[in-house]
């Protein structure tokens, strides 16, 4: 029933704060705080936009994301200091096992639908070496909306030709997850973190640790 | 100019954080974490629950905010243990200024405009007798959906009898004041965190510590 795999991109197939490092370089002790603070107002301006209509691509938000993030933690920083941590988003590191797994889930299609504007997702998936191992990449701007917007998922429906019922979709993000199921793919949760599940009344088909333990599940049902 | 003013009320007017001495009780030394998960929650839960169309009442996305904390944070309850933090929500504490601060605001039609539900703002204002300062207390329920959705501040033009551009928005949540303002009102942002302005492309007319502060501003403007 499955014929196409479509997998979110920051926090699923790529470590957010693998930014970290660089943060340490620049602020050393704050790496950590800012990359939570960061991450959060991220997902909260994607949110908060949609819901007001207000759309700015997702490079530009991360970088506003960014900003108040070192607002928040009283941190000294330059429009070039934004570029320079910024940049780290076209060079995030993979998750260890997602190379090998997406191995595991051919001959389905393989894609990603992601919030990340195309520029930003061609750039981060060649520097990776992922585009080779993915059909299609889609990105959210050409709606101006952000996920969980049920048009955001039916992107993928009509850029891979498929029924929703016929993707799996593979998010990290228990929000995504939510969104995703909401719409009607079937849905498995890379609970990397180890988080409860959300409650927004509705739960995922698979709950698993990583990528490669959601292959082993799905082909083995 | 200004006709009316419409505050907020969570945050706002009252403490959410005013549950953290019942949560002592019952969870000791874990009263202020559970707080900070359940408040994040609660907001992040109406975000997506109105970009999903998935309403659910205010008083059941609480307590559902309020399960995932528990959750998250490794405490045992009981369904009574539930009702019993969540019914709090009816006994919030003022902020120390608000009662004070409300009659430097008349002659002026004063007005809340919340997430709540209409039974749990109703409990709320009676138990801390803000209704009688109130000319109108406006639940987002008639719409299914929540703030900061630009139809749900409409409630207020419509509840009012007033133009838009004739409110006095007033609001602590950061998010709040991005909605308000992008809708169309005059805009007072509480800042009782002393936080950044949210970078959501929009800011407030006035930045305050306080409502009697607020009440000052305008009036001398």
């Amino acid at each position: 029933m499955i014929k196409a795999v479509v997998f979110d991109a920051y926090g699923t197939l790529y470590d957010v704060h693998s930014i970290v490092r660089k943060c340490e370089k620049i602020y050393p002790g704050k790496g950590y705080q800012i990359s939570q603070v960061w991450r959060q107002k991220q997902l909260e301006y994607s949110w908060l936009r949609s819901l007001m209509d207000r759309y700015q691509d997702f490079w530009s938000l991360t970088g506003d994301a960014l900003s108040y993030a070192l607002d928040e933690l009283n941190l000294q920083y330059s429009k070039g200091t934004i570029e320079d941590i910024l940049n780290e988003y076209l060079y995030l590191d993979l998750y260890p096992e997602v190379v090998e797994s997406l191995q595991a889930f051919r001959p389905w299609k393989l894609s990603i639908l992601s919030n990340g504007s195309p520029k930003m997702l061609k750039e981060l998936a060649a520097n990776t070496n992922l585009d080779k191992h993915m059909d299609a990449i889609i990105s959210v701007d050409s709606l101006k909306t952000y996920k969980p917007k049920a048009n955001v998922y039916n992107l993928a429906v009509e850029n891979l030709g498929v029924n929703k019922n016929e993707i799996l979709f593979v998010s990290s993000n228990g929000w995504d997850v939510a969104g995703s199921k909401s719409f009607g793919f079937t849905v498995g949760w890379i609970n990397r973190l180890n988080k409860p599940v959300e409650r927004l009344g509705i739960e995922p088909n698979y709950i698993v640790s990583n990528l490669a333990e959601l292959a082993n599940k799905v082909k083995n049902k």
